[in-house]
């Protein structure tokens, strides 16, 4: 099977870009294992990061886009390549194969892993974001809190371990004071140093990276043949002609 | 003072859309009362009308780009033309005048008038849309019901009769079996039809027309001089040369 | 229009209350502009302050019967002036003038405003009563915090800078510690120090004055027609012939 | 040890009033049983019944008043004559003694016998009275509805046969309707007429007359020594002389 | 009447342990009165301290089996020995005695006496097993919090005052960081060391032993002759030979 | 890598008990796929079916038991085989590869796939245990309803097609009226009939199967490395010798 990592962004124009973009789809290859082929695409034109709520809009429109041109190009399954989530509700509108948020994958396992999860992303920002984003989800009475390192996306790279540091640190404090049982990595480029393990040594309880959860939800959803209820995600009667295969799922 | 009302999609492409846009200028400005200059602006190249998730994504960016340029014209204040009030948080973000939303507006009158209310729309499809809107407001918990009259937005004029039977079809079930003390109309089409005292003379309970409920919100705002809080939005860094103002509303 | 301030209690038993009366009425007139005709009564016989569930109880009666009086006089709504709203169902129950409670049309406004929202009050005492009405009112979802300053009513004005810096210490945690995006002060004697703006600049995030709030949700109510829903505050049968306009309002 | 059953009203000018006093009193030291000596109160020139938020807090000063009276005269404990508990937070703060609500000793016993409890009451207009209760108890989570047989109280006893088939009929309707596991009398004049066990045999679950609860509530908390918490009920500083015991309970 | 206290464990297989036995016995007879004959059970096989959730699951099958003895033996009432409540729902599907969980009536009685309520219990492994709980009552809402003293069950008598100081600290921590009204000693072993006057003194709130909590319930239960609803709990069909009296209870 | 699927019961002794368990072994081989070797086990002395509280607890001690077992002999996974998630966080305290809940693991994905959800059981017996297992899973928010189409498990293979019209008719009612976007089988032995296809073309909303949900939940934690959190679920100290590897994972 055929699946898509899709950058709702223009990573490319990052400094490193072309080959971060390269490394994201060696890595979701890696994750998703030998059954299945994995893509990777950006949206050109999208915004270089997404760090505020105006910033997940303006993704939305292109990726929404390039994400019928994947359906309509064969692709199974798509994971949307940022950890908010931006737009999967209007996704699911447009598409009928099965779309995929990070944000949403990782809390409902680490719903499983625990009694009460924490995450740790990048800025203040974002914060009522995700925790909007849980509301969402259905988790929220399980989220222990959402705490930042108060490190914008395009400087992570900068000092890694120090970004490193920051993380581990705030994910005690989510441990020991706010009673996480599981912390979640809450920013994809946070997600690709790929360093969950390192962590879940240093904090004896389990870190999940949204770039793994996300890709084995929905290697299951295809597996099983579940798709998004049309009942919660219908076809904008308006833009039935732009989605793609809205009228070959009436069982949906 | 000098008020917008901003409808984020392009109304002028719709049959008679010009008299339309005259019209719903003419109301507001009727609404707000002579202390105020209104003006009603649309978005080219913006949804015809706005019934989907993806609908609602559509209009952001136009919408919000004509609310810096407002703002820049020397606005004191807008509100958004949608009862769902799409992009409502990254408007703020990117303005310092007080952005409306109908729907928060409407929400937030119906929580003084009575324990529950009810919301009265056009399509099944928008349901979850105005329940998390409802959430975002903060007002769920006293969320009688969104009940849809199934018409679509285009077809509201159509028979306006039939439209208005409908609406109160569909408010007497939610205050006769949803408990709801106070309806809301949950549609801008729908309110400019501006048959809410008729309506409140058929249920024998308020029925709060957006509109009306929006402006005068703005209008409270501004007199107070009261802001939205930048610490609950605050302008994205990396677009801080084009919002509007941000360097000068420190104490925000 | 005419407004009516009611305080349900007897100011001018305090130290220098007569003045003080004066000084609120004063106040709302220029708050509420020059459209407006505002009066300002106290309850003779009513409690000095209202500190407690008791006091709350004990204004009530009284204050209730002077609205009846008010609406008999031809006012057309009425701010209650009490934070902590005691007696606005009966009141709404007994007359058909828009009765505004203070606490409820900060909350309102507040959860506009932000994510989440601070009350900064008087004493520990009347922390719960305030949880209850932010349920009441039905934004408890967004309340932060409710801090006291520890500091009684009577003795607010003994020395006012005091006062002040208490109120911005006990912000700043609100802000800081609870994630308040938005602060009310939580008493009405504490509100007519009139330090709002001086409060923004301090804690940079918004500062709502309940007298202000209060008068403009009232000012609204009465533009737009709308009453409190007769269905959520139906008139006690047995007492008829006390209300005011009871049979006259029967599509309320 | 000596209980009171203190009635918030004027139940002695009601028809056959001084009767009903006295048979209320019986039924009460009949459910104390003969450890406990049981006196009735009314409050004379309180209401005649109690149906609105208004004439709630009409009977409070006056219910305060004859608490405080009943404390000084050697009363161990008292339980509030209506189901409403109106007031009873003021009562908490002016007497030491356990004073019970039977609507709040009511829903806690059903807490404990189902999963979901149903309470059937006299008219709409106590509904949402009833509902907030049930949240300022603690247990809105396990409440399936309020539901009312529309007699207003002065009329329970016309024809006792029909107010008895229109609770049984509302009681059904809130088991296979709503949920209830057991069924909650919802007005004191309602539970006088004591036919709690015919209702359960017809019904088939159990059912709470609140008078009994109440009772029960009151001797477990003088046996265990337990009194309400100071630092939920403070004394009210201003009014500490009028209040019993404040200063002799200093560890509650 | 008779009521029977049933330890879920071997209690006898500690060292001192029937000693421990009979002193239980005593006590909770001492708390039951006069009219009342009370006994204490344990169960042959069972674990020796439940401080873990397969601890809970190991006691229960035994447990149920000694409880349907006792109501064939005659016993009106019995009260389960173990905070939580393990399996007090098969419980009251396999008896018609009413059977009374100590974490259950101990809740019930502090939603009573406060706004909010802290327990303190033994070891961090069981504080979501009582959050849980807490939800099951159905008055998680009131709780501020679980705080543990970290002193595994079978060591809480090692150093009773050293017991007593940890108890009292966390207790003073739930009242001034946590906001709670009540403290509920969260263990019956703790609960037996019978200090709930003593710590009441020092912390100036009310303090509930949940030994007497649970035999107050169960007295009022049954002098009100309330059983748990069968329709919340009904007889195991395949099991209905081994439950007792089962058919001959339909009204409940 | 090797998965168990668990039957917490003695299934043999039904009817035709030894072929359904090979068939179940077979199914959740096909489910699991070639990568992966499955087994399936009973418990022999467990119960029959399990359809009340009791039941549940009566299969809790001998499926721990089995559990270690088989982490022992090198199972990597398991997957408990009752809907209901019976002890479940007994099994995640005792062995420490990952155990998963059919219940938990379809309302995860269900939670994905919908904004609401809806459960078709067995007995109205078990919708009070689901309602529960619906919270601790965290995500009751998106719970529409619990339905049961009244025949006992032992019954569901009599007449296998009555048993899929009651099921399609209560899904329908889910749908309809209880607004559920999604389905979930809410039984094992209904699971089996493997009809869930069949089921979402008559429905038009996906059909949630627990078998698959489950073994490709299990196979996703086994491919993420990710285990329980032992902050959650911590080795119960006594019982630390019989628990598996427990030692050994101190980073979980």
């Amino acid at each position: 099977m055929r699946g898509l990592y899709l950058i709702p962004g223009w990573i490319t124009q990052r400094d490193g870009g072309a080959e971060e973009l390269a490394r994201r789809r060696a890595t979701v290859q890696r994750v998703a294992g030998d059954n299945w082929t994995m893509d990777a695409w950006e949206v050109v034109g999208g915004p270089l990061s997404i760090e505020s709520a105006y910033e997940e809009y303006l993704s939305v429109p292109g990726a929404v886009e390039r994400l019928v041109e994947a359906e309509r190009a064969g692709f199974d399954g798509a994971v949307l390549g940022c950890f908010g989530d931006p737009g999967i509700d209007a996704m699911r509108e447009m598409v009928s194969i099965p779309v995929i948020g990070p944000g949403e994958a990782s809390m409902l396992f680490a719903a499983s892993l625990g009694h009460r999860f924490g995450i740790v992303t990048v800025m203040d920002s974002v914060v009522p974001l995700i925790e909007r984003l849980a509301w969402q989800v259905g988790v929220d009475r399980k989220l222990a809190s959402v705490r930042s390192i108060n490190v914008p996306v395009l400087e992570l790279g900068r000092d890694p371990d120090e970004t490193f540091v920051r993380m581990v640190k705030e994910s005690e404090a989510a441990r020991d004071r706010d009673r996480a049982d599981v912390i979640i990595m809450g920013c994809m480029s946070m997600a690709f140093h790929d360093r969950q393990t390192e962590m879940a040594v240093r904090l004896g309880i389990p870190v999940i990276n949204p770039v793994y959860a996300a890709v084995k939800m929905m290697q299951s959803l295809c597996a099983l043949g579940l798709r998004h209820s049309r009942r919660a995600y219908p076809v904008p009667p308006k833009l039935a002609k732009q989605a793609t295969g809205a009228g070959s799922h009436a069982a949906r």
